[in-house]
């Protein structure tokens, strides 16, 4: 038996965009935010420290950054830090290696903090480093990028069960809404299903309010061992379960169908069953919508709703507040915009304030359990489940 | 209590230097050499697989490399997988992330495999990072990059204990000398003190012969839970303890004294402890010797020795076989090259070989305990303690 772990702390950014400092001043912002949300914890308290960043390398020209970030960030981590990349998924990949590292006895309290700075000098470097995220020699250099290979899914989604691009604009319309009452949103301004059809088309059927963004922004929240973490906050968040799983990377050796993430919902049910729920104890869900489509296909993956019901789902307010689990109510990638490495855990802040009853207007009613979804690839996939109780 | 964690296959690619083929190759190579170190092992039982590599994104233009590392080495995790950088000490942080991920119970049975392509058509692109694994903007931008801060560690140690060149050149030759007993070194050749002393200078007073090189190659690793190891081979080689600890990351900001290395100190104590042991029992160890000067400081700051004695230690023999304690039997980072995420992975594979008395004509008589030590800047240190038997 393995030792609990929970959230103790979590804060970001204030304003997600184009940040106005370089990538350093995001790292210290966020560290900040994440001590203001606890007065308890000190930072000489902190023994680990996860940096998750993708390319630091090509936006700050700084390599080594773990111990760079943790000076940033204002702690001496005296038992383990390092920084992980896993594209778009970096955030729940650090927060699961702060999971590991507590759970193990390696360490007792550990900071995650997850930092991007897109808008750049030098563009070229960001986007040289995006459109090398898939395979650069046998896909990517045919033009099989990230926006292609999810416009294929939606495209074999739409033909296999009859999905709309009404449906798939109803995740934005939804995710924009929600976005609107989170501060630090990018995209704060409410949209129509007619403003995103309207939209500039991106990759058929995919336009451009069916995306997320390039965006600058910083989260970090702070996991500890059960014993003090009850010491440190009186309302912990435990983390009850957790899975990842690849079914591969290139996009042509992927055995699933394109329209079903069945490796998704492998890594779903090993996370659910850790944690000893089912899919319809979940009440509230930050899940991985860097484009429209994404998000009706984790519907079925994470078991919201049977395979091919996603495009219904969203459109019968299933995933909205009242319906059966509240999904994205921070606003998702969509609404909040996609600072890589920040976002799995800038989900994590929000499931954690959303179960600790403090997420101000966009609180879900009565939310008891919350699931952290975070994908990089179309292949990979990252599941947390979070529970404000110890036992349920 | 956690679950116990044991090495129980390891390989490098057959000879580092300049590869004559991409990281793809060498990744690939890696693999095959660990699967053919233990047939019992099957590909398709792999859960974990994480990936320590610097500069892929310069060295091959490929981000997003955890997956994509997966697919070249021939498995599909489904419990845990991500890349890890902490520079010239990832390989250890990867093995340390793998011992985490098994000993909390998410997986059973993990691959480390570390791969860095150093020689590539475009020098300047890993030049750049190379030069930014420093404090950029406050320390490398004015030159104070690697090879200059060791040289300053030297510099101090020289004026704080007479540590002389001659004892520094020893460290050197006796690396050279056992990386001419290594097949896959890069140095094989020995030399006498006196080629040491008349090589190249760089910073002053470290030689070319005082400095590890750039070098491509892979290593890999295969950890698994206690049970599992058990089936898997009839002598695994268990992770005793394990620390981690920084002292900071700007130069500047180290408040250690640059001779004394207490930060290290701290790790290794912590790490002893964990283990149960005396630095008086390490039979072997791989300890980071990217600069002569390291070594001799390590030998101190893990306890070998007291603070003062690392040049009085190499040069009485106390580090050669027949010694207190086998240093660097493989050949070093000075004999062996250090492609910076293959290292900490490398040094593993030579760990396991001594354990299990498998070494050759490198063989440490009667083996039992081993050290790895990697680091990072000299602000970061990792200890990884490992034994041939469970219980001790």
């Amino acid at each position: 038996m393995t030792r609990k772990v929970a959230l103790v702390a979590g804060g970001t950014t204030s304003k997600w965009g184009v940040y106005p400092g370089t990538l350093r001043d995001i790292i210290s912002e966020a560290a900040k935010a994440c001590f203001d949300s606890n007065p308890r914890i000190k930072a000489d308290q902190i023994q680990g420290f996860i940096f998750c960043s993708v390319f630091p390398e090509r936006s700050a020209y700084q390599s080594h950054t773990a111990p760079w970030a943790a000076e940033c960030a204002g702690v001496k981590p005296n038992r383990i830090f390092c920084r992980v990349e896993n594209m778009c998924g970096s955030g729940t990949v650090g927060i699961r290696t702060a999971y590991t590292a507590i759970a193990s006895g390696l360490a007792d309290l550990v900071m995650v903090l997850g930092a991007e700075k897109m808008f750049v000098p030098n563009p070229q470097e960001i986007m040289l480093n995006m459109l090398t995220g898939v395979d650069r020699e046998w896909e990517g250099s045919t033009g099989l990028t990230a926006p292609v290979q999810f416009a294929l899914a939606a495209q074999a989604h739409m033909r296999k069960y009859g999905t709309t691009e009404e449906q798939l604009a109803l995740v934005s319309t939804k995710n924009h809404l929600n976005a609107s009452r989170n501060p630090y949103s990018q995209f704060p301004k409410p949209c129509t299903v007619a403003d995103v059809l309207a939209s500039k088309p991106v990759t058929s059927p995919l336009k451009i309010f069916d995306c997320s963004s390039i965006t600058d922004g910083g989260a970090a929240v702070i996991l500890a061992a059960e014993e003090l973490a009850k010491e440190l906050t009186d309302n912990p968040v435990y983390i009850l379960g957790t899975c990842q799983a690849a079914s591969g990377f290139n996009y042509a050796n992927i055995p699933d169908d394109w329209a079903d993430w069945d490796v998704l919902n492998q890594a779903a049910q090993t996370a659910y069953k850790m944690a000893g729920i089912k899919p319809k104890d979940v009440d509230v869900a930050e899940v991985h919508d860097c484009f429209s489509i994404s998000e009706i296909i984790e519907y079925e993956a994470l078991g919201f709703c049977l395979k091919g019901e996603g495009g219904n789902f969203v459109a019968s307010g299933c995933s909205d507040y009242g319906g059966q689990v509240v999904v994205n109510p921070r606003g998702g990638l969509i609404g909040c915009g996609h600072p890589l490495g920040a976002t799995g855990v800038a989900q994590a802040v929000e499931v954690f304030r959303q179960l600790r009853n403090e997420a101000g207007e966009r609180q879900v009613a009565n939310a008891k359990i919350g699931l952290n979804h975070n994908l990089s690839g179309i292949a990979e996939h990252h599941v947390v489940i979070y529970g404000s109780k110890e036992v349920l």
